[in-house]
């Protein structure tokens, strides 16, 4: 069996084989005939069997729903299908779902069910059956329990609310089973790392999309802050917490892209690497970057170099290095609004990090809230002055490859100010550390630019895939 | 019957007449013995029968169900009770409950059921009963039906998503029939001023909660943007939708404050009325003034200077002026955004307005989007060191008093640009226009400055109610 995902596509594949695929590739795969979306999900579900013991990524999965529903969906008509027909979404269980429960890995909500549909849920469906309003009207009972032509095939772990530092007990990294997958999005990147799921749904508050991709040797894709709506994603922080999207190609990235209408005022005017300016940005926290990083930025470096791109070393203005510390407060002073009614009801049932945030253990109070809420603001049109100025930005993704254990996910050092500043981000896998675990580096543009940075991260991502140096083995 | 709310505390009153109170008033009786909760619910189920036609302001309200509660509520013992126990709240139907269905007046949510509880239905509900966790343990069964000790009236109509400029058809102004209440908090303005419901929450993106507050006749108070959790209300626009509070007095402000955790930094230091500094903000839409609000605010200023304030007129820096423009850019390119799920599902019922932001009718592409948020952004410390320097801001609520006809709710120019800037205000009636409708004032203080200034309008209160001019005749 191919180590490479692009490998795929070479060659003849069952639908037994049919995990390997991206969701781009399965689509059409599904829309010529080739591959039913029964086929797509037994072959998905014979990979979950094979490795939910060591990577256990879901917090909740019920086999005989996701067939039901691939076979409902297999019995809709060509001409009646949503551009996204077909395609399997994991979703991070602090995201509502109308079909599954939600129970942000806190035992207040275990097997809290609220029957509500977040927006990026909504789009999803739709996009799956943009003709549902015709099906009410059909006898097609089976469909009912799809809600829309996506196909959902379960919920992803996630570290307590998306907010605490502590993974979820039974995730492992699917490169390494001693290893984290990262978090708080540990299930979305570990289930499409480990090629369980084509696509996973996410958030990052700190680097909590940005991380698990890394650590899981994939891409994962952090809009501009706002620019999807965080309806029915329970708040963390208001001003930081964003949707993230997970999967193995960009392809995916831009077909979740579409489906959520991002769209930047001007066209990219990319054109190649050949040519493109990169601006590296090491950040106030380099002397945090382990060997793995460092090579990694090294190699990413010389890889653009080599095929004709400028990289300049850019250093931010001084007050930039104030952002570690102001998103740290923020977190802080949000989530002592936002976990008050957990704290308020249920204080024992939360973790010691959120009712320190209740409760004001580092002792900031509304005043430093409000300092780092307005020096953020600040910093965002200035930040995007300095990106417009380059093709993208090149930074670290994180400290280094996944470490040792599963309690700690790791540090969001390298991501927490692009979270703040609301920038769009892009890991690109393609390094790998000193113990062959995946490394990846990230890419940044001003924000609203997201459709330029995913076309820019297609063409990096090809190469540092190529040339990186990592090469997945699972 | 006594006219105004003040009186309704002297003499001897049966539950008959509970109407009448305030929920601080009517907690007092309640924990006396003087009033059982049954009975409170009663006054307030036949105070809405005898109006209910006259003023429609429930969109939700299930008689058997206030009662059921009512009944459980009084057989919890004196110990075990909240600190709300047994105060009655309206609640804005934007925001989700479990007990009650939530339809954001939509076609589109019609009988939708979420089964979530919103932070702030959260918080009240346990201040109803602190003790809850006892409850469960207990063979009440009856006390299933309030999900805590805090009771839940109903749902009260709004505007469309709180964002269309449309009122809900049926809800009219209790002091004139033929006159909108306001909106978008529409129903919950309603209902308090209609003594239908002594305590109501709702919202205010542009001036949602202070325009119905200055319509009907009561306080009305939107704190600091974020203070209050907004998770579980739908979202309009995430930089300005805040939850609101209706009441008609600002001791029960107070209370919701207090079970809402607002907390100043600092203690207020304000010491009354003589020797205060208030600053006079016309703001750039003074032009927009009717006589109405011209004469308000010059009643308002003498009053307080008679009692010994000084009231300086303050100009605002012109960055100010750009207020209107940029919170109506945030408005429109955010609706793009967060109505974009009923606009891709069920574009067919949503109005043209909302159909509009996702269109971009007006023109605005995310460039503009940013350097609206970004403008706003660097005016709030502004704000805030200028406001600091005054016991508070006194400016208008409303463009003048309730307009005639239901179907536009009224301007918000006089609120949109502290909804933008995110400093709590509370609109303080008592005063009256040219058709004898009630007029009121707005104070604003700077952020997280939510209890200095309920302090400040609580002494200010109680002078424009006593000598502005107006009188309450429901």
């Amino acid at each position: 069996m191919p180590g490479r995902t692009e490998k795929s596509t070479q060659g003849n594949m069952g639908s037994d084989d049919a995990y390997l695929l991206t969701a781009a590739e399965a689509l059409v795969r599904i829309r010529a005939g080739e591959l039913t979306i029964e086929g797509y999900a037994r072959s998905l579900l014979r990979r979950i069997d094979v490795r939910d013991a060591d990577v256990g990524a879901w917090a909740y999965l019920d086999k005989d729903y996701i067939l039901q529903q691939a076979r409902a969906l297999d019995k809709v008509p060509l001409k009646d299908r949503g551009p996204l027909h077909g395609m399997p979404i994991a979703i991070k269980d602090v995201i509502y779902t109308k079909d599954m429960p939600t129970a942000h890995n806190s035992p207040i909500y275990k097997n809290d069910f609220p029957k509500l549909d977040a927006a990026s849920i909504i789009l999803l469906r739709h996009a799956g059956a943009l003709f549902l309003g015709e099906f009410k009207t059909r006898p097609l009972l089976l469909f009912k329990y799809s809600y829309g032509g996506l196909f959902s095939l379960g919920k992803t772990t996630t570290a307590e609310f998306a907010a605490s530092y502590t993974g979820p007990a039974s995730t492992r990294n699917p490169h390494n089973p001693s290893r984290t997958p990262g978090g708080s999005s540990s299930g979305s990147g570990a289930a499409v790392g480990d090629l369980q799921a084509p696509v996973a749904i996410g958030t990052q508050t700190g680097g909590s999309t940005i991380r698990p991709g890394s650590f899981n040797g994939i891409y994962s894709f952090k809009p501009t802050w706002n620019a999807v709506s965080r309806e029915g994603l329970k708040i963390s922080s208001l001003m930081l917490d964003t949707i993230g999207i997970f999967a193995r190609g960009v392809d995916d990235l831009d077909l979740v892209a579409d489906v959520f209408q991002l769209r930047d005022d001007e066209a990219s005017g990319f054109q190649g690497i050949k040519g493109a300016r990169f601006a590296l940005c090491k950040t106030v926290v380099w002397p945090m970057a382990g060997e793995g990083t460092r090579n990694a930025i090294a190699r990413a470096v010389d890889i653009l170099r080599a095929h004709g791109a400028v990289v300049e070393e850019v250093d931010l203005p001084r007050e930039f290095d104030n952002l570690p510390r102001w998103h740290n407060i923020v977190l802080q002073t949000e989530g002592e609004t936002f976990f008050l009614p957990e704290h308020r009801t249920a204080k024992d049932k939360l973790s010691p990090q959120l009712v320190g945030y209740v409760e004001r253990k580092a002792g900031y109070n509304r005043g430093a809230q409000l300092k780092a809420f307005d020096g953020i603001a600040s910093l965002r049109p200035k930040i995007d002055e300095i990106a417009g100025q380059y093709t993208a930005i090149l930074t670290p993704s994180v400290v280094d490859e996944a470490p040792e254990g599963l309690e700690y996910t790791g540090d969001a050092a390298f991501c927490s100010c692009w979270s703040a500043l609301h920038t769009p981000v892009v890991n690109i896998p393609g390094f790998q550390g000193q113990s062959g675990m995946p490394i990846g580096v990230s890419l940044v543009a001003p924000r609203y630019r997201d459709r330029h940075l995913l076309k820019v991260a297609k063409a990096v991502g090809k190469l540092f895939e190529a040339e990186g140096g990592w090469s997945r083995n699972v």
